[in-house]
């Protein structure tokens, strides 16, 4: 497997397959375009046989100088389990620490509890939210109505 | 009318009544709260009597070091033809300028003639396409499949 910085052209490549790799959810409308033109020297691309197997799209936060943000990770579905998230999130981790910036956001949504379990595992804490769903604080209507967040925070060391 | 930095809590208030401002279009799902979070020292809200008329939502390229992007204006329907949008453009470039930034990009879709008339009338120059729509260059499926759009590009001065 190979890591590479995405590249504009992943679009057009990934955005065909990607409502796929959630089992038909619409997920290609997070995805716009504009990701893969301007915050592509902090996003991955993972890669096997020249075929992408996984990504992480992240940037630098622009109000909070210490701060970066990863808006969305996916990794084929026959190529689960075998780490590659972990891996994509590490070379993020690295890319974030060269610019001397600590803190890692990002969000994931209640009944992701494969997401939730990962975060933790990366060592991701979970901020306090305003209710407990199965044990976990989760910030009401956080993403807009009726989309409840987990919101995870996690400081480079 | 007052022009001000957008807030994160901006995002509580005009999620809610977004859709309606483009007449029940689906809108508020290309507006994701990172951009409330992250992207707030280059974004603006129009405000009348304390209430919201409009916002325009851009960032700094992260990739190309001279240049931004404006990912989404709005002006409240009641308060259009009032030059809201040239006034929030124009805060737009002023702080992009601030940072010795010197090109302007943003997109929209071939049948939004309003919207190409304007960006026209801001001084945007359309970018070469791969075909002509009513007479205007358009990069076909640029935003996804049956995604066709309109590329625009400012230089400031």
């Amino acid at each position: 497997m190979k890591i590479r910085s995405l590249l504009s052209s992943d679009y057009d490549t990934l955005i065909p397959q990607i409502n796929e790799w959630w089992g038909g959810r619409d997920m290609a409308g997070m995805l716009p375009k504009l990701f893969f033109n301007h915050f592509k020297n902090t996003s991955f691309i993972a890669e096997e046989d020249e075929k992408i197997i996984g990504f992480i799209i992240g940037f630098l936060s622009q109000d909070h100088l210490d701060e970066a943000y990863i808006h969305f990770v996916g990794v084929h579905p026959d190529y689960r389990k075998k780490d590659i998230g972990k891996i994509l999130y590490k070379n993020f981790f690295a890319k974030v620490k060269m610019t001397d910036r600590k803190i890692v956001r990002c969000i994931t949504s209640p009944v992701n509890k494969t997401s939730i379990a990962f975060h933790q595992k990366m060592g991701f804490v979970i901020e306090q939210g305003d209710k407990i769903i199965d044990g976990i604080s989760v910030r009401t209507n956080y993403d807009g109505l009726e989309n409840d967040r987990v919101l995870f925070r996690k400081e480079l060391t």
